[in-house]
């Protein structure tokens, strides 16, 4: 049996000046959809949903873990974690870049950032 | 506005010396959906997934925010994050609960655990 490989789950608070794409998920989910088909991860389902007034949370379930987002259109803030298992193949260095397209999606600024190896 | 209050996102990892209850997510999907209700927590949605030969992958999206796990029956080990916000009511006494039911559900043996406020 192969050792178990520690993957890297990333959790991250961003803060936004321009709230508008944290008042709904569309156009987030088009980007991680992107992001999964650039990265060749494997979606095994998702659940996003709008909250009223403005704010949405998102989880995709991915064969190598996870990704998930919950954003606070009235605090300008956003709780992010990416956590890729490095099971059938090395993903660390994915991790980051999909970190970095999610920041640079929202013009974010990173208030805290944490990386576990898990 | 109210100020914001950072919720409790508890990341663990648990040892398993008795893999059955790693190998597929029927029974603790059973056992989420108790505590579900017991704390009155809101589902938004769910993905949970068996994979083969063993071993499964679960994900609640809760208004509050979210549930995952990630088991390696080959291993022994189980990956579990349990994060609630504030946002609505104090939710940090509930983390705790939800934590010690899925660990005695699994006998595990915690190998690790952090607590973030996030």
């Amino acid at each position: 049996m192969t050792p178990y490989h520690p993957g890297t789950h990333l959790i991250a608070t961003l803060d936004c000046t321009d709230t508008c794409l944290l008042q709904q998920f569309e156009e987030y989910k088009a980007l991680v959809d992107i992001l999964i088909s650039t990265y060749e991860l494997k979606k095994l389902g998702e659940v996003y949903h709008n909250f009223l007034p403005a704010g949405f949370t998102g989880i995709v379930c991915l064969s190598e873990s996870h990704l998930s987002i919950h954003t606070w259109p009235e605090y300008g803030k956003i709780n992010l974690d990416i956590y890729l298992s490095n099971y059938q193949k090395e993903n660390d260095g994915i991790v980051d870049l999909v970190f970095e397209a999610i920041v640079q999606f929202f013009k974010g600024t990173i208030l805290d950032i944490q990386k576990l190896k898990r």
